[in-house]
């Protein structure tokens, strides 16, 4: 699953409020922009977070991680270059590489499990719908 | 409504990731703050938001608005003293003073208006349990 | 300073970490929306607050305000209509009107009052350099 | 490095604009919450981040980790238990778990690791004062 083609670009703009005091953007915000990616990437498979959800589904967030190469800072472009590694049953796992738009420098990494949840907030398998959407 | 027993002193800390590269709170963060000391405010009267929510009711914001005197710092301590200045039949009214506990020197102060919704989100009256709970 | 040409449009999504347990943005959001439609604002202009605080001056918000129409939901596009209201000689005041994209209903309007500072954080009146950029 | 006497319990209340649709704290703000249980730790050991950086370092985040085990919601006490678990000659590794007060569940842990840099932003080591501090 890591043709070039399941890749998708995500472009925010840091805003004023993302840094702190440091002038850089505030490490907690990176998973606010991998969110965002996640959004994108089902959007531009063809589906929606939140049609998902309105179906009676969730998909909490397991474990997250970051790894911080270089800061990124107020007004910048960044890309965030996301791809599912990892579509199990009833889990998954979102990479993420946050690059500066202007250089391509690579600024974090970073991935995301999410198990998938019912109704009920219960772990059940990813429904059919999603698998279709989510495999090539 | 204005006796000074009525108000109450929420006493927060301010944290790194609250800051911008000003150097200083960023300016949206004082409305955290502000709700933060509703749920104290509603606390120290004997109530709880939540329950608030759970009896099938809401208290979406209508109006919002903040003065900003000086910055508060990461770190510093800051006491959001605030009181209810109006309570009609279906809103009220909140004023925040936001201060430095260290010397008490007033960084902002603000008010937010609040409706009252019903489970459906239309607008009702407030309920008598939360007027009596308010009402001194 | 009201003609229609002066106002600019930003464009942006609402992310799930905007939304609060309510199901919609959280009230103090959208002044980091109002912030980003700021920058795109001196963009639109050709300039840039990054510039701007190089050059050893700042905008701290003096005052802000908003008042909420309807409510954001997640993945909605948003539109943030800004304008500049008014300039003086040391302050600045922005008003902005927030609309969704799908049908153009406005969610919000609201405003913010800046204050020009120099290096040393005190008052001073707005450079030359940003008067041009901002005036028509 | 890890005996009891060194874990420091941070207290804190779980606020609505922590919350996303979910109703559940988002993900991203469990690192607000490490970063101010930081803070804490270091006051509890008779320092402070602030004069920490007054004297030119800084300890930006190099990799942050949560595994989400249940869900905080709104209202609620946290206590996020944080520990220095490695002392590098510079760096350092945080460890937290972060249990619900009410009844002592573990909702999440993590661990952060911070490089020290000098007032150029270049990697340094620790500097004695702050080594002295923290080492048992």
């Amino acid at each position: 699953m890591n043709e070039p083609s399941l890749h998708v670009l995500a472009k925010l703009r840091v805003i004023y409020g993302d840094t702190d005091q440091m002038g850089v953007v505030y490490y907690a915000n990176y998973f606010r922009y991998f969110e965002f990616s996640r959004s994108e990437y089902l959007r531009a498979r063809g589906g929606s977070y939140t049609d998902f959800e309105k179906s009676g589904f969730g998909l909490p967030v397991v474990s997250a991680h970051c790894d911080y190469k270089r800061p990124a800072k107020y007004d910048e472009v960044l890309i965030v270059d996301v791809h599912l590694a990892e579509l199990r049953r009833a889990s998954m796992r979102f990479e993420y590489e946050v690059r500066r738009e202007a250089d391509g420098v690579v600024l974090a990494t970073g991935h995301t499990v999410h198990a998938c949840v019912g109704a009920s907030g219960k772990p059940t398998g990813l429904p059919e719908s999603l698998v279709k959407l989510l495999r090539p």
